[in-house]
């Protein structure tokens, strides 16, 4: 969910420098994935990007893990935080970036090929989850050497992956920093629903059985925006557009061309959210949208009624919890009784809060700000 | 948007006593209606519904407003605020409630045809504004020999009529409460541009010349659910239905019939939230809901940098403004500035603020708490 349009002068300038990964390639896993949904993802590859050099002693790894349409290339999406003095170094870290299983950006998801079958998975994707991630995530470590991991770190979805690393796999993590999440409430679980519905409601969806040039998009472009209201802030909004008739000279009291009334001239936030909506669909998949909507939703460590000193009480890493003030998806409130959840396990867990009229997207929008609160 | 299912225990008991109109009918206006927008509206019809009687003084009139999807029937989806002691009485008031235009529940909409062509209008219904809409109420008023009102209410869409009446009708109006209302913000106006998009997006869209027994009736379940979204709060939602999954036993995690991974069991949330959008298609009409979406859109009494003390000055009626706490739609925020605004001119307006988790919905879901305000 990057979005150069939000972004601070100095996110701006950071952008300038947009780091190239040291590498970038796929591990295969070996064998194949057996999913906490009770199905299998045969022989899934997972694509990586890395930055910076392993050390000798091999003790000096960060795990990145990315948000719902982010990518393995985290120089490019959060550059601020490999910034001089910032959160992550080049000369001293080597910090790996896993594209999440279900996305279209190079690891297997509904877009691959299944093996088993040779036919696309297209909608017969299963369902993955945060720890199916996980698990295939250390696995890769694994091959690269690497047995622990001095931090990870993650906002939204990728922050999910961050806390189920700590889990999971409590030996091998020194310390987290999970940015603007928890669990979905019902709200979130409520944006997700319509979303999919958006995408499921186009003329070309087809049951998800598309070609990949024939993809639904309008549904798509609008499960974008209604998302993009769910990033940002009603603040922002009315800051920057307002009742604003559209910048390119729409009038809200025209009626349209064929003479109609019903549908007129838009307002300036109309014609925002079109524009990121049709930005979104020349560079990501409906499918993969949907896998990852239900890998989010379906993230709940404490399902089933777990107890939480079961689940959190493994947790050895030293949490830094962030949230935002503004941001409606994954309240603040949310963030931070969540952290006293986990700290009440005995974890060693602090809160931060960012004080942002970005809304969710503040932790991409805001990164000098964000990197701030993690030093 | 009148919502039984958020009706608390003192509304629900209230629903039993609904009411009957004195008289249900319709008026023709005599001549075209210039319309703000440029267009005429040949010869529209105005559905209402009167309760009580007129004195022979004809100074008890009281004129309610509907909200987005209401219709002149007040008596059933506001019967509180006729409870005995509440702010109407059936004794003394004759209350009057007019299905607003481009509406389909009785009043000329995108349903009717124009006398003109001998056609439906369909989606070349013309934008009909609150204005516009004042000026034809303010006709029928006239038609039943009243002149002044002492009392104009409506809350949302309906507050948008009630203060217009002040302001193009100021010496026939005494008092005006406007509930949780303000022109829309720029989030107000995402909101009505992604429902707008939901319904054309719809395979049976058709450009908006569909047939009735062919409406776009996904695309107009899901704005209802977007709508819901906005007209509900986090909090009552999280309350409501939380992580829970559907109560009639689905299972998030389950794969679905087909065997597909990317649409799962539903969690409560989305349960409730189909429903409400199948409720609702089969209630109302997808170009009505385009029009008042529009009508709702375009209404700021300083559009176009008028002078607050120019257009409100004029107002002569006390004003109460009630604004909602958890209100996200119109931010209780909003509704206060409004009032502060147009008190700033001179006018007579306080305000006041309704505690609630109901959200925008609470001025039809906490009746008793509204009448308690507004006493």
């Amino acid at each position: 969910m990057t979005d150069a349009e939000t972004a601070t002068p100095a996110a701006l300038a950071a952008k300038t420098r947009v780091l190239e990964p040291t590498y970038e390639g796929d591990f295969v896993l070996p064998q194949h994935l057996d999913l906490e949904s009770g199905r299998i993802l045969a022989k899934p590859t997972l694509h990586y990007a890395v930055y910076g050099r392993l050390n000798a002693a091999r003790d000096n790894a960060v795990l990145v893990c990315h948000a719902l349409s982010g990518s393995a290339l985290v120089g490019s999406w959060w550059p601020e935080i490999f910034a001089p003095g910032a959160v992550l170094s080049l000369e001293h870290d080597f910090v790996i970036c896993i594209n999440m299983l279900g996305s279209c950006y190079g690891s297997t998801g509904p877009g691959s090929v299944d093996p088993e079958t040779g036919l696309v998975y297209g909608p017969d994707f299963p369902l993955v989850s945060i720890r199916d991630n996980v698990r295939a995530q250390a696995q890769l470590l694994d091959s690269l050497g690497i047995r622990r991991l001095r931090l990870v770190l993650g906002g939204s979805i990728g922050g999910m992956q961050a806390l189920e690393w700590t889990i999971h796999e409590p030996e091998r993590i020194e310390r987290a920093a999970i940015i603007a999440v928890a669990p979905l409430c019902a709200m979130g679980l409520a944006l997700n629903h319509l979303q999919r519905q958006a995408i499921q409601n186009d003329p070309d969806w087809d049951g998800g059985y598309y070609l990949p040039q024939r993809q639904p998009k309008q549904g798509l472009g609008l499960a974008r925006q209604i998302g993009m209201l769910s990033y940002k802030s009603a603040e922002l909004f009315e800051e920057r557009f307002g009742r604003n008739p559209n910048r390119n000279g729409e009038d809200p009291w025209a009626q349209d061309n064929q003479g109609g009334g019903l549908v007129g001239g838009r307002f300036d936030i109309g014609g925002y959210l079109d524009h990121q909506g049709q930005r979104f669909i020349d560079r990501f998949d409906a499918n993969a949208y949907l896998a990852i909507l239900r890998t989010m939703d379906n993230w709940d460590p404490l399902r089933g009624g777990r107890a939480s000193e079961e689940v959190f009480g493994r947790i050895r890493a030293k949490l830094n919890f962030v949230g935002i003030s503004s941001d409606w998806l994954f309240p603040a409130q949310s963030v931070r009784q969540f952290a006293q959840t986990i700290r009440s396990a005995g974890v060693n867990a602090d809160y931060r809060e960012m004080i942002s009229a970005h809304g969710h997207d503040a932790f991409l929008a805001e990164q000098v700000e964000l990197v701030r609160l993690l030093q």
